[in-house]
């Protein structure tokens, strides 16, 4: 169908553009008979406003894809947003498309991709762990954000964008063995994760036999599986335990922030004071870190920057058909009132 | 073009059925050669695993958009969840699309029903604020979620779950009045906000009134518009400014716990205490409000139950035709450690 502009409607009512712009916008000034009059023809001509003819092209025309895993992670909205702006100002329009913990992204991103006649695809958060072969079928660009390097993604078909998990891990627990601490137990992700969970458990192990402490299994704690995952309530119930073992620590690293916030407050219901019983650290480098009482150390991820070199890269791979490219961010350390010396 | 199935692969390539499901699925149990032939006739023909299938189907059929302002809302994340689950259990799926503050909400939801032939919307959080001609050019049953039900939406077009957002505010301050504080400070939406900020505003200057206590303008504060709205920075922000201004008040009810999480680190910041030196409560009942220390006093919002309200109701108006229904939740005041008797 041809497409019917606001002149046609003005002509069509006898009335000036700007009158029917004024019934469109329910501007107060116009009289309400001339209004309705307008609105009826526009409801019979099927006309599409301007702004929503824009949203129109912007939903048919070049399409990005963000398929999401754990929408519930705080760290990922001010990702999102970012994407929506970098995507906005290449002149794309951008879809979100969550997917739950069990789905398999690659099959819904294969689907999504012909349906949509997407131009690329963002996978943020996840593992992400699929044959070369099957990730052969994504016919167009994609990129691995915030998603820990897994070795069995082979580098040369997607690109990524990440912190390097194990190091700024390692950084971290460093930084509480420098403090003194020699007991620290670790909430990481279960055995089988095989993604962040386990890289971040590594810089762990390798930072405590780098100081030569020697690894003390019932210090390592693993989420419960009958949790939300990364949740402050499976931090909590965690790190409860662990208290309750009599197990013997003076420090709780956990691998994301929303697990730390748990951790204190498991330590603060039982009596006790961070940092002055027990130091707690984090990591992501959440808002709420900052605005904690007290305020916990973590390791920053500077998340708007790995989102704009996400759509950066993105769109190399669409426009100049570069090949895969990997980044790593530098994390940091943000020391909080959560740690202290002993 | 007919669907190829996984026993026309098996036929093609003179495999077992499961041979090629170990194929597709990467099974470390299978002798390479074989994998990389079916991978290449699966490749070849096109073939699309049934999951895959099943997402495809799912992304086509019956579906349902639910169209969020404010996606960086913690509220809005378990609400999210719950929609999935019960539009699921309705067989159909599930868009999700994100709206920006300053966008128009039914100009997307109008061409999105549209292009993908939608069978229903659910606007999430965010004002909404249109003239019933305009919400009579969307075709399809849509329900306001979580959205401050506003005097100019016309009750007979469109549906809406919330909690009585002027009440629930009324029954907190009533409750600070209670304890004994008569000097309560608001952090509020700012003044031309025409929806929950208004509202809740209004909760505050009737409980003040109710309890014979004289409305200090100085004690209304609002966010600021250069800073994230509803934002803890927000909240620090304004209780900073609050605080130096010499005002004499001895709580703060701020019309978000994240705005009331930041307004306690602005009383941290500044040496004192909370509850000891100011009472601080906050609205929605997320779980950093239970998880934050002290706890925070909040209104909590049956979230799950009123995400699956909506849903239903949705789907009334959808199968059995219904007319519009407005249902309004009780809020649960939870006390917590943030607030005490003076």
């Amino acid at each position: 169908m041809e497409t019917i502009t606001i002149k046609d409607i003005a002509k069509l009512c006898g009335v000036a553009v700007s009158t029917v712009s004024r019934a469109i916008n329910n501007h107060p000034d116009i009289n309400e008979e001339t209004k309705s009059m307008i609105m009826k023809v526009i409801k019979e001509k099927n006309y599409i406003p301007n702004n929503s003819a824009r949203n129109l092209k912007r939903l048919d025309s070049n399409t990005i894809a963000v398929l999401i895993k754990g929408i519930t992670n705080p760290l990922f909205s001010s990702i999102i947003k970012t994407f929506e702006v970098e995507i906005k100002k290449k002149k794309y329009s951008f879809i979100l498309q969550r997917v739950e913990d069990k789905e398999d992204e690659l099959d819904v991103a294969i689907e999504l991709a012909k349906e949509k006649k997407l131009k690329g695809i963002v996978f943020l958060g996840g593992h992400f762990v699929h044959s070369d072969e099957k990730q052969m079928q994504l016919k167009v660009p994609f990129v691995l954000s915030t998603i820990g390097s897994n070795q069995q993604i082979n580098k040369t078909i997607c690109s990524s964008v990440a912190v390097d998990d194990f190091k700024e891990s390692y950084k971290m627990v460093n930084y509480l063995c420098g403090l003194g601490h020699r007991k620290i137990a670790i909430i990481t992700a279960s055995i089988d994760d095989g993604s962040i969970g386990n890289l971040r458990l590594n810089g762990y192990l390798q930072a405590l036999k780098d100081n030569g402490i020697e690894v003390n299994d019932k210090l390592i704690r693993y989420m419960k599986d009958d949790i939300e995952t990364y949740s402050m309530e499976n931090g909590y119930c965690v790190a409860k335990e662990l208290i309750d073992s009599q197990e013997d620590f003076t420090a709780i690293y956990a691998i994301c922030d929303t697990l730390a916030i748990g951790a204190c407050k498991a330590i603060f219901d039982a009596g006790k004071k961070v940092p002055q019983d027990y130091s707690v650290a984090g990591f992501d480098g959440l808002d709420i870190a900052k605005y904690y009482n007290p305020s916990i150390t973590t390791i920053r991820q500077p998340v708007e920057d790995m989102a704009q070199s996400t759509i950066n890269i993105l769109f190399d791979m669409i426009r100049k058909k570069t090949s895969a490219q990997h980044v790593l961010f530098q994390g940091e350390l943000v020391v909080g009132d959560s740690t202290k010396l002993i």
